[in-house]
């Protein structure tokens, strides 16, 4: 056993997959635009379906338009497949890595491990998730959550600017919205996803690997804040309710409380004053937060928090301030077991490795109630991402799929 | 003496002028819209022209577009003028109060001190003054500062939006823009003004009558702070360089600074994160400060604080702040003198009154250099000015006419 786990993926390969891929959907200013049910799609899809080919894997795609590489060897029997896989689609000007990676480098771990002559006694499925980012219809992660069975009707239902429906462009697309129940994957053994990081904590800690301890939960919230309008010089300073004076107080107090949370983020990054110009006092100031934990525990406990800061507000600066939920999103926690086979694997094979939030959404996410999870990060490089300076060095991909393969190995070989 | 000015000026007729003069230009929502150089100005000149005449003045218009009503007694020899008045044109949408009520109240008073048989020794001007707001052009008071002298070439090079100069606009209208020294009036024995407060301190003291101590100066700032985008999941609390944050922390720092001087006030009216979504972490926000004082040094020592404070931004949050000085005024003093004429007007003729500052600007200020000053605010109700909510009780406006005819018997009587 453990002779047939001294193989190495080949990251030249890797590599020439991901500049391949990289150049469908490319921009004049070298960005990419990738989105489904688009001919850059398809191009991807065609592309991405060669090379599962080229590692012997059967392909097929489902109903909602996931590209799935199965290698089921005889010996698996009916043993419930290990998941392995990411998105291809992009933002809009996004960058080469993010989704790609886990898609290219499960291919290159499996083929990796095909010409090493391992037999899985589990089926291994390599997946290129459907829409992960939602760019279009502000659902997203239909191809996930399709495997996972939770895709909704309204989800399906979700409109783009245009008014047209998620599942209008998928049947324009040939795919078939009214089936993806067919979709669905179950029992699995265990969700691996291998992404960039998309921040720079790594980079900073001069560390190869990330081993994710969870995906953070977060809330979206649109903050109103009422106060009076004035003529800037005739009102003076005690007759004032000033809304912006309100919204400094707020976003100085939720930047404390998620400083105060581990694995806990907040950002404030769009404001609008009304009616906004140099010399009138605001009647009104909107504002977003994005409220981020693995702790769901801790997200509600500044929220509550902030219903008590906007009582002393409305108190003291004679203010009213209403927060309107937007989003919610459950936060979902890696396989401890899973986390500590990688950190195995990084001790033995010497990536230097920590553990770390993710704080943004992954597909594997669908998978939280579906099968043990695990997710592998490597470096972004100055965190960039979802723009052109994305980027993650040649050295540190074949890291993270090699860190993925054999993860992949020991999940599917016992 | 004291038997000539127990005269009590006309307050139906004062209403009657205010409410005609307030049909030129008046929107379908009863808001006004009177801007210079249009055929709404040429109306409201020709009906302001009769009101004078029915007042015995003689009229004329000067090269800027000045509306002068004249009273010279034989009298009055080559004694300099005593010089009343404010404007008739309109912010976009205004009110029928700010401006017109200086204009119509002088009239008024004047009308009744010739009624009443008075006879002064100094020349009396009535000024309907040209463009005080400056919506069009931005320069503004074109009118006041033309008869000041310290009109400049870059103003009348000032463009609208069209590229349309003022200096272009007035021609078209008649004008002689490149002749506007020969408006200078000088000597001068005093300005006084007559206008709505814009605000609801007398409201709010239930004072009838306010003496303007000084006209505030300002500084007007574009504010922008440099910080460093990043994905608002991806990025750690301790690894941000957030100008939101930063600009929060500002804000509430001008704001103590302000409420700490009398006299002062602070506004951060406009603000503009960029790129401005929900779930990335700002790289700049700018935003503007509008800083008035009576006290010229304490808006240097404010903004003197805020250097320090910006350093200490800078070094605390990882951001870069930089200030953009738009526009500066100096503040104007109003005469002691005269103030203490009009708190003798105001208890010898029970008027409830008090000392306050004018946080707007005014055709006034431009007279600082050239002779004494007065100023009288009547109420606001509700503080509304600029829209079309603006409001001042017939009440009101005939006790600021009242006051303004007293003190202008005692500047041009004795």
């Amino acid at each position: 056993m453990e002779q047939t786990i001294k193989c190495t993926i080949n990251a030249g390969r890797l590599w020439r997959h991901i500049e391949e891929l990289g150049r469908i959907g490319r921009n004049a200013d070298g960005s990419i635009t990738r989105f489904p049910f688009t001919k850059e799609d398809l191009a991807a899809q065609t592309l991405i379906s060669r090379y599962m080919e080229e590692a012997g894997l059967s392909v097929e795609t489902d109903a909602a338009g996931n590209l799935i590489g199965r290698w089921t060897d005889p010996g698996c029997k009916n043993n419930p497949p290990v998941l392995t896989g990411s998105h291809y689609d992009t933002v809009l000007n996004g960058g080469r890595f993010d989704g790609t990676l886990g898609v290219l480098g499960a291919i290159e771990a499996v083929q990796t491990m095909k010409e090493a002559g391992i037999r899985p006694a589990y089926p291994i499925c390599v997946i290129g998730f459907k829409d992960e980012e939602g760019n279009r219809f502000g659902y997203g992660m239909i191809g996930s959550k399709s495997i996972c069975g939770i895709v909704s009707e309204e989800g399906l239902d979700s409109e783009d600017q245009d008014g047209v429906s998620l599942r209008q462009a998928m049947t324009a697309y040939g795919l078939q919205p009214e089936q993806v129940q067919t979709c669905r994957i179950a029992p699995v053994k265990a969700m691996l996803e291998l992404h960039i990081e998309q921040g720079k904590v790594l980079e900073k800690h001069q560390k190869q690997i990330g081993i994710v301890d969870g995906i953070a939960g977060l809330v979206r919230y649109r903050i109103v804040i009422h106060g009076e309008s004035g003529h800037a010089g005739a009102t003076p300073m005690t007759e004032r309710k000033d809304p912006v004076v309100a919204m400094s107080k707020w976003i100085l107090k939720v930047t404390q409380l998620a400083k105060e949370k581990p694995f806990c983020v907040a950002t404030v990054g769009s404001i609008q004053t009304f009616p906004g110009t140099c010399n009138i006092i605001a009647d009104r100031v909107e504002f977003t937060l994005d409220l981020r934990s693995i702790h769901e525990q801790d997200i509600c406990e500044i929220m509550q928090t902030m219903e008590t800061e906007n009582e002393w507000l409305e108190q003291t600066e004679g203010v009213c301030v209403s927060q309107h939920l937007e989003q919610r999103l459950s936060p979902v926690l890696c396989d401890m077991k899973l986390k500590e086979q990688l950190q195995k694997i990084c001790e033995t094979g010497e990536y230097s490795y920590m553990y770390l939030m993710s704080g943004a959404g992954h597909d594997s996410m669908n998978f939280k109630d579906v099968c043990p999870l695990g997710m592998i990060f490597v470096p972004s490089e100055g965190g960039y991402s979802h723009r052109k300076e994305e980027f993650t060095g040649k050295a540190d991909c074949a890291a993270g799929a090699q860190v993925l393969m054999e993860v992949l190995i020991q999940q599917s070989c016992t």
